[in-house]
């Protein structure tokens, strides 16, 4: 008998037959034996919804009083599940975040969690009682209630798992798990049956857009094991757990791609120490978040500089980045959107020498141009123009043997 | 400078225009120098379409979760209504009924108020700022969301207003207040300046349908004076007070009707004590809820008994009366639903004799039949076939010079 945490994202319950079905589940995983606790995010599109209808009432939208519209979304799912699992006769309680305990910073609208206090859910469990737990809020230390912003309701989940010490923290979502690239633009990918947390952290900073990295980061934290699969198949889907040094691991676990990024490049910068701090603090003031940092040789004392960052924050920049050409003397800003981040994730990296050089020879093969390089020891990822992504992540895939190998592709038995 | 309580329902607050003009009134209100605490409803029809849902995912629905699923409403309305209030520049924050600290008994679904502390909306209130509450919620003793049943808003308001020791209890609906009957039925019907707590009563008993019953009940024995009017027309409207002596009050403040009972009929009942309350003791064990009861001159130790009950407990009360029918030998039962109550309601009764007398010549005069007749000291009430419903309102009306005297109606002032 063990204790599981279930998240159930919005795709999950998004209908009446939808939460049905994840009501069914959790019965079976019940009659297994096992005590629930299942997290779930508002119905399908309904935080979208109320997001138009707040902005239809006005122009302004205090923090506060957003937290209170957006968290009407959970209430109602979780209550209609709780209902759905009575009809089977399966004994469920719905608590809102307030309830659990699940005590946040006052940062409404992308709040943290401090703490996690779970005694209602603790006493629930111990009757036998099914735990439906509105993910996404919390309460702050000022009594208010607030929610964690985006991957919210995942990082609920994690934080139930850590705090109630639950044997397995699973995630269900509208992919089976997590696949050795994106199956629409590379339909070899195939679905990984185990990687380490810090591999997960890596595709899900470069385009892995399955889990949210904070959730990542917090499972990795306090070592929850995730299983990240389909509430749709119910089939089992990706393991994603602390590192084993006695496993043979795969070098390269995944390819993956984002097209969410923009290229600034900013000519004439004067190479003396301090400049580039001075440029990346400007941006940081501005709320702009910067990813990749490539900085050219200096010629005559001038540099070149160039960096990525969210197509959305681009406006953002601007009027920054034109402060900064200003101040160089001949300095001008160029941006690029037609950009894509091509990266390859492996922790078995570490130990093999040469996977930059096959990767650099496999795009230079298909004359696909790099503009920009940037590493960790498990990553590489390059920034190519946007319309060879396609190609790269295929002809990357496949050279690095993810095509073809697939030591996880035997059938796991059914469930039924 | 007072402290206001504004309730605004459903139709009030139903889209995001209607949530604008209501928050144009709170700051209007605001304006003037006044606190205001708003209590809302759902919006519009979100109530019937969460139910509505819950009878998608299950065929069970225990109280507890419907309380959990039913509360979302209120939270969109109110945070809605804060976002409007922000947008022009008026101080507004939302609480739910726990926030507030409105205690109730454990009763999901029809949940009675216990307490109400407001340490956070006196708070807020010294502040200046508008507190938007949620009316309809409460928390239990056990720390579980409750909602109060029909007319929840109304009384979250009133018991706001007396804990808040507010001066007055504004409740804004789509009519424009308390009218002497039902304009649908009767044009010449007015709209009443003022009306005794006691008279509101007896015609909310009786079928008018502008306050719940135990908002009224609430408000009397807390002595909050409450103000009906229109959201729609912002028109001073209709205010329930208690009675003062020293007034001179109008003999019949209105003629109300119902179209929703039935009435049942049980003959040879044996005519001995006890026999009365064995009818009424079965029913009432079966959970339905009888209004009139008339009992025949017995005859040969056997008498008929009659009674009125809502037609949706028709079918609940059945099997009971068939029980009932069996041990009374020779008993039968019948139905009759093309039924309606007709109703005479004025605090001006008690010192006037004749009012039944007239009432009913002049039903008489019409070719009417008295089915049934019950008094209290301040009603009376006839039923008559349904057929002659409208008819009976509109003569009495007149016969009791509503149609003519009407002392309220010189214009009010304009707001603007």
């Amino acid at each position: 008998m063990a204790l599981l945490v279930q998240k159930y994202g919005g795709t999950s319950v998004a209908d009446a037959d939808r939460i049905r079905a994840v009501a069914e589940h959790i019965s079976f995983t019940k009659r297994q034996g096992h005590d629930v606790i299942a997290v779930v995010s508002a119905m399908g599109k309904d935080t979208d919804g109320l997001i138009a209808l707040a902005r239809e009432v006005s122009s302004v939208h205090p923090g506060r009083e957003m937290d209170m519209l957006l968290t009407a979304g959970e209430r109602k799912s979780m209550s209609l599940l709780c209902m759905a699992l009575a009809d089977m006769d399966v004994s469920a309680k719905s608590f809102t975040g307030s309830q659990v305990g699940i005590i946040t910073d006052n940062d409404h609208g992308r709040a943290k969690i401090l703490e996690v206090k779970g005694d209602r859910v603790r006493d629930a469990i111990s009757e036998g009682t099914v735990c439906v737990v509105a993910g996404f809020q919390g309460q702050s230390l000022e009594r208010e209630i607030t929610t964690l912003g985006r991957g919210g309701s995942d990082t609920t989940a994690v934080a139930l798992a850590a705090a109630l010490d639950a044997d397995v923290c699973e995630i269900y979502t509208d992919v089976t798990g997590v696949f050795s690239a994106d199956p629409r633009i590379c339909p070899r990918a195939r679905k990984l049956g185990r990687i380490s947390f810090d591999e997960m952290l890596e595709m899900a900073a470069t385009g892995g857009r399955v889990l949210a990295l904070r959730s990542v980061e917090f499972a990795r934290n306090h070592n929850v094991d995730l299983h990240v699969r389909s509430s749709f198949t119910w089939e089992p889907g990706t393991w994603v757990t602390a590192e084993e040094g006695s496993m043979e691991e795969p070098i390269i676990s995944g390819v993956t791609h984002d097209l969410t990024e923009a290229k600034v490049t900013i000519t004439n910068v004067p190479d003396r120490p301090g400049v580039a701090a001075s440029i990346v603090r400007a941006l940081a003031d501005a709320g702009v978040n910067i990813d990749m940092i490539v900085q050219s040789t200096s010629v005559d004392a001038k540099t070149d500089m160039s960096f990525t960052l969210p197509k959305t924050e681009v406006t953002a920049s601007q009027s920054v980045l034109d402060d900064l050409a200003r101040e160089f003397e001949g300095g001008t800003i160029s941006q690029e959107s037609d950009i894509a981040k091509v990266s390859l994730v492996g922790a078995g990296m570490k130990s093999s020498p040469g996977i930059a050089a096959t990767m650099f020879e496999t795009l230079a093969n298909e004359g696909i141009n790099i503009q920009m390089i940037s590493t960790s020891t498990i990553r590489i990822s390059v920034i190519v123009d946007a319309a060879e992504c396609d190609v790269a992540v295929q002809r990357l895939h496949a050279a690095f043997g993810l095509d073809a190998v697939d030591v996880y592709s035997a059938p796991l038995p059914e469930r039924k």
